[in-house]
């Protein structure tokens, strides 16, 4: 189980004051991440990546190490100096026997897009080669590792149309190609005897994200109607800045302005009325304009009941 | 562009011996090797492996390493450690694209089968779908990572009944496995068009190396019939043994006994005369009692004229 | 705060039998360790280093990485391969702003003589050029890194005599050293003022290891005769082995031979009848024959009391 | 040896422009750099750094890696994105068996000053415990590595007057504190008995760069009033923009305006006309206005007719 943040704004913020900076930002998630859902592995030192993006319409920035992210030198350097408007961050816990390889570290872009994935597609294995030969030849050839993830993204890459070529995208056209992914995804499940709703059911965990630069659509997704999956929170307001020397930030609230939107798997300030939990099984976008909108993913794992009492 | 070293002999060597000290060893080539084919990328400092097994039907160990071989702290000390009498070394120049990371470093191995390769599958993309469609799942599922040589390995572990499981494999059994592995890329380049006689030819360079820890096969081979394949010698004798205190070596060639056989991409030893090329487009096998035997490998790129005139 | 194990027995363990497999190994150790005094980084993901000899009279050989112990491959693999009856191994939590480097990473080794350490020395920077200045030129010239625990290990090297030059040392010899190691940071620090009982008061925690590959000499220390040190326990008996296929290991203890003894910051088994606490301000010896001795250091920090009652 | 390049404009470069697109970049000098004085090391495979300002009177952002530049993909990335007016960039090959760390890349900075160095000093150990009993407690303590350029970098430092705490120094400052940096480095090596004009003499070639993020310093000198110095040239005009497409770069020269200021250890270019070589122990200022300034270094190795004949 790995650990992300995204963040997205009206203004430039110092990638400082978001992942190495606050006390409790997802560079410290990386020792001490409570809210996991899975025990065995508690710690994200199997290496990390941000990615940011400088202007609409241009390709993103990829930062990516197999080293802790606590102790990057380079990380804590350049996020003192660069400042953007939307920004992916993701530290890594390998499971399932995957290798600790910079090609392995989230996010990964195609084109404009960025993925990142929180999480793991359980019985990855049994449909990994189905998955592979739905791809079209050049998205098959683009995969760099071998992570679950990265084959998520892949798939995701072939519900849109000319994935590479686009300068942007809508982000009703992004929300489709999600649904449509986490749908694939299930049906082959499925078919591999991976979900099998009476006897065993290997889990999936996909808290997907992604963006082209100026929407954001991203997931938090399990592959049950009663288990909570993992967690994802999401916090708003005008500025997110720190409150004192000490490393505690807070989200500022000004005027009821909206100029900043937060997605962590974690709160990143001590403040919890700062942070709402996404439900289990919901979808959120940011638009461009950055309003927030939440669609229940409405298969066969909706659980109203879930939804309207749980985290 | 790579380079690779096997030795095989009757009592273990240091691999200090064969590996760091030598002062024209498979390492110091990470610098300077003057007899690549491939000129564009003149530097092996694209990381290294090295294999070795220390008893007859148990797995060999493996340590890779991304950092470039000659400043590898930990390969120098080991390299002062560990004995072997069946050692392959491999040091790596990226090509194509292929990413450096752990899971792409020689040798891989499988069970007991320990594979390498110096060379490349010209237009790889454009049969690596047919490839895998062709393995079994198992074997399918073990790849780690991407490059053309691990997936010729893949393949070759497909042609042979229970790879895994077996403690040993005769070495009739790997030179057939060998041949067919050639025969069948040969196949899948030809069908996708890549390689055409008549018109553009996008050449493979297939210098490959496997063991069970008891035979050794490998071939120097290319996919034209007029040119020469990559460099490829080897050296016989009673021992492999310093000449002197300043990295001079030799290989000693008392009574006549073969007590140790060298195969390297550029000889080890400044004596012209301890080292014989192998030519192009031929099978070697070194025989668990280290008899070796060289078979020309008859098919559409065979040439018995380049057989005979050059190296 | 780091972690160590060290082990000696009459006969060679299988690395992995030590550190890979057993469910509660020093790998482990690294995501886990609730033992240690100082939370402010939880996580020994810093690099780690083992060191082994394999036989006496000779220098040991040294594998270290910056990577985290817990995924890295080499460390498994040659873990299923080494052998060794004297074995240090350590995870690494960098502090004071070390940079995470090879050249940080313990153990340490000169001539034949191995280091390592767990804990720290406070206001190391205030006693440093002070150090530098009493170490003779060639030790000087010898210190890699910059840690406080390659310093420590310089220091103990010029109270010995040629400590470069010898095969082996005695065991009263290395148990002086350590303890004359001790009493002169202490006096340095005390004249720098870092050591201050009637005020403030930065405390250091000297958990030293060292061995020539026959004797070993570890200390569990702290300059403060109130608190307890970093914690270290100790165990002896027959054989480490495992007690089941899950990775649960005991120390047996057939016909109260004393075959092995094992040193660690923690207990490497579930058994805690296995373990005992070595006292606060207490030096171990193992003798060549595997003899354990006990002595406390009778310095101005020495307690009785606390010997008597704490662990 | 290793290689260095600096750039100085009145508007910023992106740096891929400089560091990664052109055919003839400091990256393919890793590979092949024929102007080397010393052949023993032939591959600047040894990690790299790239040190940029965004604006004067910040300090900058420095990116190290011990991995060769080559196949880095987070170099390549990130070139695409920075744009700078002020660059320092480095390769290197470690000697003097130096280890390859983070630690050791080159450039370093201390507050806003930034200093890269190509050469090394001759006999560095003999006089390194001198050169440390020089420095004030501050800078003593910020030494991370175990490079004597870092080393000399410290000494840079101890001839300024409150080096941390200033945004900015004049071009004159940091030209006079060269200048005995280099003075204090010979005396020592005088007395030391380094170097010795009548008997053995072992060389230092000092290619220091320093800047404070607006004027830049650097020399080609040598302790030799006979031999030539490590190669470095210098290069200006309005822009340095690619020709072709295919890597070719030229210093363009619109209505003779100085905008851009170039010194490398090897022309970027293959116009040999765009580059002139900077003599033999001669200091070479760049103003914050971009004009630049030779001066001859009048001490005991001052050679006028090597000025007037060599490159």
């Amino acid at each position: 189980m790995c650990r992300f943040l995204l963040y997205k704004s009206n203004s430039p913020i110092l990638l400082a004051d978001l992942l190495t900076r606050p006390a409790h930002s997802i560079i410290m998630q990386s020792f001490n991440d409570k809210l996991r859902l899975d025990n065995r592995q508690p710690v994200n030192g199997d290496g990390f990546g941000i990615g940011w993006f400088d202007e609409p319409g241009t390709q993103g920035c990829i930062f990516t190490s197999t080293l802790p992210a606590w102790s990057n030198l380079n990380l804590q350097r350049l996020a003192e100096k660069v400042k953007s408007a939307l920004v992916f961050a993701h530290v890594r816990a390998t499971t399932g026997g995957t290798a600790t390889a910079e090609s392995n570290c989230h996010p990964w872009q195609y084109g404009n897009l960025m993925w990142m994935h929180n999480g793991n597609i359980g019985g990855f294995r049994r449909i990994k080669r189905r998955l592979l030969s739905a791809l079209n030849e050049e998205i098959f050839l683009s995969i760099q590792g071998t992570t679950d993830s990265e084959h998520a993204f892949a798939l995701f890459l072939s519900m849109l149309e000319n994935p590479k070529g686009r300068a942007d995208f809508s982000y009703q056209e992004l929300h489709q190609a999600m649904l449509r992914t986490i749908a694939q995804l299930n049906e082959w499940l499925d078919e591999a005897g991976v979900t099998d709703e009476d006897g065993d059911h290997e889990l999936s965990l996909l808290n997907f994200a992604v963006t082209d630069g100026q929407s954001v659509v991203c997931t938090r997704y399990i592959t049950s109607s009663e288990l909570p999956a993992a967690s994802l929170f999401y916090s708003s307001g005008s500025e997110f800045r720190p409150e004192t020397d000490s490393g505690s930030y807070r989200m500022a609230k000004a005027n009821k302005r909206e100029d900043v939107v937060v997605v962590a798997s974690e709160p990143l300030t001590y403040e919890k009325s700062d942070w709402l939990a996404i439900p289990t099984n919901v979808l959120l976008v940011i638009t461009p304009k950055l309003n927030v909108h939440l669609y229940p993913i409405r298969d066969k794992y909706w659980n109203p009941h879930r939804f309207h009492t749980t985290s």
